[in-house]
């Protein structure tokens, strides 16, 4: 069985975002000043082959430990959806 | 009142994704060769002041079209969430 997964990975709440930071700064120059707490991450989609969706979650969950995510700095979550 | 956004910002289907078919092949260099069709793009979180949801949702259209997603390359989605 084929799945596809969406995987986000943000930057830890406890630690600083300067990205996210400079993108909340921007959006007060640009007139939208509601705007606030801008977080900035990644988001990853792939496809995976799985005998079935325990094992698809196993394998992305290792994909992420390993490269995906640095689990010092970062956190990360997905939701997988077998394709038709 | 107060809304939490989502987005999610991607590379178009048509156009090459060079950091997503680098992680592809690191996929396969791992043992994880079951993993295939790495794309990987951004993903925000914000939060935003407004009347109501249709009002943020404006807005939020307004951010990722102007500074958050280059509509050349990318394609951008979101989800708005209130806030207790």
């Amino acid at each position: 069985m084929k799945f596809s997964a969406e995987i986000n990975v943000m930057p830890l709440k406890e630690i600083l975002d300067p990205q996210g930071k400079a993108v909340t700064g921007s959006m007060k120059n640009m007139g939208l000043a509601e705007i606030q707490n801008v977080r900035i991450g990644k988001h990853i989609s792939l496809e995976i082959e799985a005998a079935n969706e325990a094992e698809a979650r196993e394998k992305v969950d290792e994909a992420c430990k390993k490269l995906l995510a640095n689990l010092i700095m970062e956190s990360y979550e997905f939701t997988l959806k077998p394709i038709a």
